[in-house]
């Protein structure tokens, strides 16, 4: 999965014509510090490189190593510290590696993220282990979101693409720190078939076990993303649930996420309810503002048209913990929607000030 | 012209309601400190009300007062103020009272924002003067725009809704803060038509003379919102030149109008061109990277596929004056679109994380 950005970086344009072609691939090598963004030819050139270089000292062709890259738009490659460092690279490879792997790929993100779960399949244990890197706040030229998925199971090409698409859409694409969309960003599901299970079909009970285990993994390092922007100490869950459709609650859910004065109220523990309703009505959905209730940690703040009246030691607690919830019911329907987000801070608009130079 | 927030205050529910049956109005009355949005009944209630008190003190129908609110959503309106004020407002009303009603609609304003224009239509002069309020950065719930434009000219009421949404979409249509959308926000044209003029019709020279005041009028008022903001220092105008859409270039410009990373990069004075780029492909609008052009402040980054060399002494102008300026050829087609921003502050977060509480 990759960037929906119409711009996107040269590891991204080559990694969708190499995956178009293949769907074997025995690497993956990442940089950090240049995005390899909107640099031309010569950035495809460097990527191919890069995927060259990897290749030859893993004795594989370059068609079956991937690249990622992370940092600064518009800056042309320097390939020295790649050529220079990915021999002792390669030699220090280890089975219990995926900790270093996890640090490596980290830019400004304070620690490592990586989950893992172990499913049983009619039987056969196989294992699914996720690291990734993001951290939206700080720099997000750098924050382009990199997730890398690995398991031992047997799974078919096409359960993969199924199962990552699911996976992603309730997790990754549920995201959001500051509403800019990286032009890096990639999500990479790998199997190696090493485990003893029944090939997994692209349906069915394994299938579903195995979703399940793959999504809760990606939601998980989703969280960790969001948390982790240096600045930020709140991780805003957004629910927008009893929608008439599903792209409704997305929308709705998406732009209370989004909303920059909302963030301003967790940070500052304030229950600010109308900004809930304003940045809801701005998401260019219809409801019925009769009709929807909107509950900040659980407590009804409106409901049936009218302001609920809310007692001083009640609104005090509200948004005073590191994860605070809003909701906001339409009762129209039945669809719902979840989106997570983070608030701001001063140090979001220091470190953002003064960045290419 | 009212808000498109989905959800709508009591005074703009009631307004919409009263233009719809009678275009013929002699009174507005405005308060601030409270928005009287998601009041339910009593809301609408108190709207009619503060109607009613002011149309028996001037001698005139309810149905012929309009009503502005701003302030904060969710509160019971307090009537006593109105009640007890409005005899001595009225009685202190002069002909050469617009400064002072400029003055009274500021909430968190810095300035009183007015624009006056003569026209000569057919050896007539008309007159056409507007005030608005309104400075996003500080209070965003105050920050409802509210601006009224008085004319003495005669024109037909058909003539003035063609006027006003020509100049609308082209100056408050084109105004982003921080991307959110008052529930409050009104703009309305009157005309007495006590000048000598012969009835402007909705098309021909004088029409366009007409429309060109009003559009001039009100696109200076926009620019003095976007500069008003406490913490704001800088305004952005971004232009979104030859796309083969109006709508791609309108929401192309808005996208990068909106991103926090590009205000941050006003303000900390950084050509930070890759989030323009960055920001103008999350819009989700093709373009092709190959033929867009960026510049900053009259000064090419980006052009042909490739970043641009550009000596550090022009690098540390850009973007040092208290107007920036963003543009992005497409070089696809003949429409553009520009849009008004502000740079973001420390400030802005320190003011919004505490307000209601």
């Amino acid at each position: 999965m990759f960037t929906k950005n119409v711009v996107k970086a040269a590891p991204v344009i080559d990694g969708q014509s190499k995956i178009a072609k293949n769907r074997i691939f025995n690497a993956v090598v990442v940089n950090s510090g240049n995005a390899n963004c909107l640099t031309g030819k010569r950035g495809l050139e460097d990527c191919r490189k890069m995927a060259e270089v990897t290749g030859k000292r893993l004795g594989i062709s370059a068609d079956r190593v991937l690249v990622s890259s992370t940092g600064l738009i518009g800056q042309v490659m320097d390939l020295a510290p790649l050529n220079k460092g990915i021999g002792p690279l390669i030699r220090s490879l280890t089975h219990v590696g995926i900790d270093d792997a996890a640090r490596a790929i980290m830019t400004t993100d304070r620690f490592p993220k990586i989950s893992s779960r172990v499913v049983e399949l009619s039987g056969e244990k196989v294992t699914i282990t996720g690291v990734a890197k993001g951290a939206g706040m700080v720099k997000p030229e750098m924050a382009t979101m990199l997730a890398y998925v690995m398991t031992d199971a047997r799974i078919s090409s096409v359960a993969m693409d199924k199962a990552l698409k699911i996976a992603t859409a309730a997790s990754f694409n549920r995201i959001t720190v500051d509403g800019d969309m990286s032009t890096n960003d990639t999500v990479m599901l790998m199997a190696n078939g090493s485990s003893g299970n029944i090939k997994i079909p692209a349906s069915g009970s394994n299938f579903r076990k195995f979703t399940d285990a793959l999504s809760s993994i990606c939601l998980e390092l989703a969280e960790m993303i969001v948390r982790d922007g240096e600045g930020a100490s709140k991780v805003i869950e957004v629910v927008v649930s009893s929608a008439r459709t599903q792209k409704k609650a997305n929308r709705i859910a998406q732009a209370v996420a989004n909303s920059l004065l909302v963030k301003c109220a967790a940070l500052g523990e304030d229950p600010n309810w109308g900004r809930v309703a304003s940045s809801a009505g701005s998401a260019g959905e219809p409801f019925d503002t009769q009709k929807i209730e909107i509950l900040l940690d659980g407590k009804s703040f409106y409901k049936k048209g009218m302001p609920v009246v809310v007692g001083k030691k009640v609104r005090d607690k509200v948004f005073s913990g590191d994860r605070v919830h809003i909701e906001m019911k339409l009762n129209e329907g039945n669809k719902s929607a979840c989106f997570y987000s983070c608030d701001i801070s001063k140090e979001y608009i220091n470190l953002n000030a003064h960045y290419t130079t």
